[in-house]
């Protein structure tokens, strides 16, 4: 019952710079966001943080968390990213990127959720602060990985 | 003439760590955002700083600033916390947590304004950056309570 | 085919105070946030950073790029800001400000985009943190200045 979304993006190829724990990343056209901030991880060696981003995406899957039925809702949008924020922690060997958006369309109307994907269109703009020690847990009562501190 | 809210949440039991100046927390199912960042305040010693969050809410109160007739118009709202930002500072012996959201329901649609009380759902996951001396003292014009800086 | 918006706005005379590599500023009615971040740039010496900010604009232009004629289409609204979040870079010898943001009405109704102008109402309080090395470079598949890391 659950759609089904498939994207082809390219490789990751952002271009960034690190400051101490600040890293400002832009995201080239046809990258995607998730992922990108993954392998920002994997280059820059850190599995914990803040994000927060601008931009423009062509084609974002965002969510909803249907707090009856335990699981994601999902729908697409597409514009500009007005709103983007969130973080990055370890849950066991992976790294979980959890991030919320508002994306706004020509007449500036916004939808807004949990990022399951996000393809950049003419620019996205990251920034992270590194932030050690986030990971998560599954939560028995939600089903889902929420932060363990 | 306006609209009475009422209440009943869990005392202040959210999971947070800290790393010099930056606090992240996560509030639990049915704890509320205001009064447990300033909890977090009392914890932590500290009253003045930035704040960030994502999650989901069961039930908030956002409030729209009417400049006319200068008081809040208020409205209900839940479902994810697509964005949420703001700052926390001292009036008088008190402290205010001065913060903005945009709620997004199952079809991505948003609703945004001044958070009055929002009610943790699955997660409310919270970044503090604690910046020291900010306060605020009351404005005539406004009639508001604004950053005394 | 554009339209054209005239501004009268105060000259700049926020108040901030700075707290290391921190900046906070409160935008007094009236003043306009993007001259008004430039302003705080020359006077505290910088042209690089992020920008984060809540509070509520009388008067907004945002705009939202359309990527197949390579231009923005503008619209015009107000109240509450419940997001705004972006970055400042050097571009040859001009600072960019370049911010999104989600603006609220009375009904908590968002529109969002790309801020060309907005005009402060009551208050905007905003955080910037300084980071150091940030420009823009035109690109030339877009025709956008995008940030050059």
């Amino acid at each position: 019952m659950s759609n089904i979304y498939i994207f082809f993006f390219l490789d990751s190829c952002m271009k960034y710079m690190r400051d101490g724990s600040v890293i400002v990343a832009r995201l080239l056209k046809g990258e995607e966001f998730i992922e990108s901030v993954k392998s920002l991880c994997e280059k820059e060696d850190f599995s914990s943080g803040r994000v927060q981003a601008i931009g423009a995406v062509k084609r974002a899957v965002l969510g909803y968390f249907d707090t009856e039925e335990k699981k994601y809702v999902h729908f697409e949008c597409k514009g500009e990213l007005a709103s983007c924020m969130g973080n990055i922690a370890k849950k066991g060997d992976d790294i979980v990127v959890h991030v919320h958006a508002v994306v706004s369309d020509r007449e500036g109307t916004c939808k807004g959720g949990h990022i399951v994907q996000a393809e950049t269109s003419a620019t996205v703009e990251v920034f992270i602060d590194v932030v050690p020690g986030l990971k998560r847990a599954l939560d028995a009562e939600t089903g889902l990985y929420l932060l363990d501190l």
